[in-house]
């Protein structure tokens, strides 16, 4: 990741306010305001703004079952209690805004998580940045022959080479050839006095999918739980797993207490269906259980056996 | 409106804060912030967070724009420009959280508006407070007899007096009765040891719809506008109008230049349909036009001659 | 439940059409279209309009995973691995619209749930219905101790009977002055020629939260099941399974695979949290393990054992 | 556009259903339905399914508004008014879904409008299909000058012959790439066996803009025309444009008094600002004004005077 001086200047611009609030505030991730922190060869994820700490959930629970959490006597506890019972609205009462610099291709993914308010910069009024996604060859996979879609063993060798070469001449050529349709370089300068550029409308068509874009990204903390439970997940892409685990950092920085019961309940938990419940029965007693009798799929009962840690179940 | 000793003492803590934060803050909004705002005669508007200013919003509008705004030179500028072609994402980037207490034939109205997070206090979980809405006198309107939904002139004399009654009967001894079933005062006190209360789950259905609530509700400036301008219109029911009221101020106090915009654009504007435009058209023609040869709906044709001031046009 | 004379009316005129259609039927959900299934004392559940059925989901799965589907060879195995994991977007393609009457304070809780399209009557346009739930008997549950939201045992004898009575007086007596606030009668004839009746959207204020309401409420497949996983779940308010209770009926009409795949991953399922899993892992391999060095809380503890059949291990 | 031999045949089969429904139909909409109306050099437009016509439009707004409509006697008064004073819900009872054909970078448009249901193509999953759009020469715009985000004269002579061959070059090239690096042919041919083909989620980042992906979209009938306010609109951009108009006379033959309502109060309506409303009523009774006067910008009082005629007052 490289910044431009505009960058640089804007960032220490930001990170040199000093205001007095009211509100609350969240020590941990003031710290990392602003800051670009890089993700892939060009991303950046940065933290520009934010609302309410592990405090406010607290408070709207409370308001919500008012003298009822009297009881529970802690805030960690009250946290943990709604995040096991699935009560969602409290954590809706965080708010987070990102500055995110992403492939195309990945913004493509992450778009699918339809409650957040995005900017994007848009290539009808303004030239693209001339950066493409070029994978580093440990990230250069195979097709996985058993998971559609998925990723198998690392290319090597002589083939890495042509796929990486293959990328990178073509972003360049295609990055080339828009700016020749534009009539404009990617620095505003025109190329020909002589002649009219293409529509930037038109032209952004010829770039291939890993160039980057970049956008604003605001989302309440429960949707934005909802969005890293399955991308900070080992079977999302990679790519997007690069940008989920920083904002799995920058949760942790702002709602610790929040992050823990997360990170417990549901990272590291695991559903079980009514037949696997009986299975798991069966064994917790003692007693034998075959897959024919479990009433489950093949790829049910291994997904079970591995999560349970009954390795010699595996069929 | 009266706090409780517990909720001034809360309010004042809050207000004490004095946090650094490296957001963006908006002084005028500091000001007020946790201030319990009286509405009604036992309800209030709190602001106790928000997120972002009016530079929020021309920041992400620069994003999406990039380069291209530079030619749009002041934020105001900017702003007016966003507000005028229904850009919507920019207003999405800004965030706010009232805690407000409200009657509940309004939190049903209000609850239609469902792009926002509320928490509302649970009459499952706690007894809700002793507190209902009685209309001042002024405020006790007939019928009206041309609009199905609105309200006509002021009742008077005895039949007020009656109606006062009425409510202020009805709501007491429903609340007296809830109490009873529930066996415990609204203080938590227990009235009869010797026997069980009824569910407060089944007990709250004995109260009438004018019993104070309260919630936390948190939305974006986008939706929250959207709110404002149905809710603060003058065909809104009075009683919520009396919210959106002072919530149009905290706006103001916010995000100053949206403000001037929205009423330009939205509160003090106007839609002129297809065939009203044609209308106006030969108005501004000198020429002359009939609600016949309009197509308009007298209804429409009435709407359009008050709107721009031809009263002697009303048919 | 008793319907007026118009309304079965109504039905029958819907029932009776005969219409030719390119689009796919769920023949056993046409059987009980616009029928009005009893829910309460006064309330009824109807499916009005439905789109789409089990191949719908399918459709829609395959054009995302293309080729990819073709493995699965049947829909059913397809719709179950779906759900397994959680692909959400396939089930949001089938759409259902209800009408629903119930009471006021079960519509309140059911309005939480956001992500459907509601209309429901006016009582600022129009008279509300004399009807009111009153619990039967075995429903009189008196509040839980050892849950602040739940009920415990049924009450009986005299206590009972002066609950229904408190509750059938009450909303008969703010109905009554309803109606002489409105200076109208529910069924519309005026009770003082020589007086103005108060305005609609005032008197509405003295009616009790147990009157009933009703509304169109269109929702799809995947927000639906959201819906009665929460409503028809033990801990919901009984009230509100009842409805639940019948929708999944209608579920089962609809989209028969769909359904028993509902059953089996969602509601018959158990989530198992990260330390949760620790504990079952050792139980499995017949280890010993207390609930101190499990380090889950007791609650937790008991759920956990509650589910998996360990009575014994209850602390 | 040419469809595939599956395709046609699917078509076929679906249009070849004759299933009795008691549902509301929409014949001319049966008509047309599962039909492929091209868009674009490969795209299409299908409707796949539906649900609901201009009387269930009226059939909410009756329960909503209950006795209170009798006194609109037509259904047409009826959405007329729901539509002038914008009443959505009513709108939000009827559901549309599309099988869509469209290239990646007017698919990221559309995206934008997040309250759709949508299931997109899988790259992850899928070898996408060779096919990318080239515009048509007409279509080739150059950048206008007087609009950042808009398009000028179009291309001619050698220049646009040389646009369209860079875009047809680089996206085939682009596109073999994109087949040697997952060493498989677009009709799933292997092309070498000795060798492992890249990760199809990460060969797909090789493509261009213009490759054409398809989704099956599902809405809403409000948010279907907040969609086509925008999308059919002039300054819309043209590739999506011609998607918005064959969906806008889809809605034409589905709801045709909603439609008629759409057209005459949204698509040919103006707004008109509080300070344009002043303007306008000084141009009514023949007063001068200026744009001094007026407080509007150059561009809002250019706009203003498009719209009302008065080319003279153009400044």
């Amino acid at each position: 990741m490289k910044l431009t001086k505009d960058q640089i200047e804007d960032i220490k611009d930001q990170q040199s306010q000093n205001n007095q609030t009211k509100r609350v505030t969240a020590p941990k991730l003031e710290n990392i305001l602003y800051e670009a922190i890089p993700a892939l060869d060009h991303g950046f994820v940065r933290v520009v703004d934010y609302m309410g700490d592990d405090t406010s959930i607290v408070q709207s629970a409370r308001v919500s079952y008012g003298k009822g959490t009297k009881k529970v006597s802690t805030d960690e506890g009250l946290i943990k209690y709604l995040m096991r019972h699935w009560h969602s609205t409290p954590f809706e009462m965080c708010e987070i805004k990102y500055h995110i610099k992403l492939p195309i291709f990945i913004a493509r993914q992450w778009i699918r998580h339809r409650t957040a308010n995005v900017n994007e910069y848009s290539a009808r009024y303004s030239i693209l940045d001339k950066e493409f996604y070029l994978p580093s060859q440990e990230n250069l996979a195979a097709q996985s022959i058993s998971n559609r879609q998925g990723r198998g063993d690392v290319l090597k060798g002589e083939q890495a080479e042509k796929v990486l070469e293959i990328l990178k001449g073509d972003a360049e050529r295609t990055y080339d050839n828009y700016e020749t349709m534009l009539n404009q370089k990617f620095d505003g300068s025109i190329i020909d006095e002589g002649r009219k550029g293409l529509a930037r409308e038109l032209a952004r068509m010829n770039l291939t999918l890993n160039t980057y874009t970049q956008w604003y990204w605001k989302t309440d903390l429960l949707n934005l739980m909802n969005f890293l439970r399955l991308r900070a997940d080992s079977h999302a892409q990679y790519e997007i797993r690069v940008y989920a685990d920083i904002m799995l950092d920058t949760v942790k920085k702002w709602v610790p207490i929040t992050y823990e019961a997360f990170m417990d309940y549901r990272v590291g938990g695991t559903e079980v269906s009514s037949k696997g419940k009986e299975v798991l029965k069966k064994l917790i007693k003692g007693e034998k259980i075959s897959i024919e009798q479990s009433g489950l799929s093949k790829r049910e009962w291994n997904e079970l056996m591995e999560a349970f840690d009954k390795k010699d179940y595996l069929v």
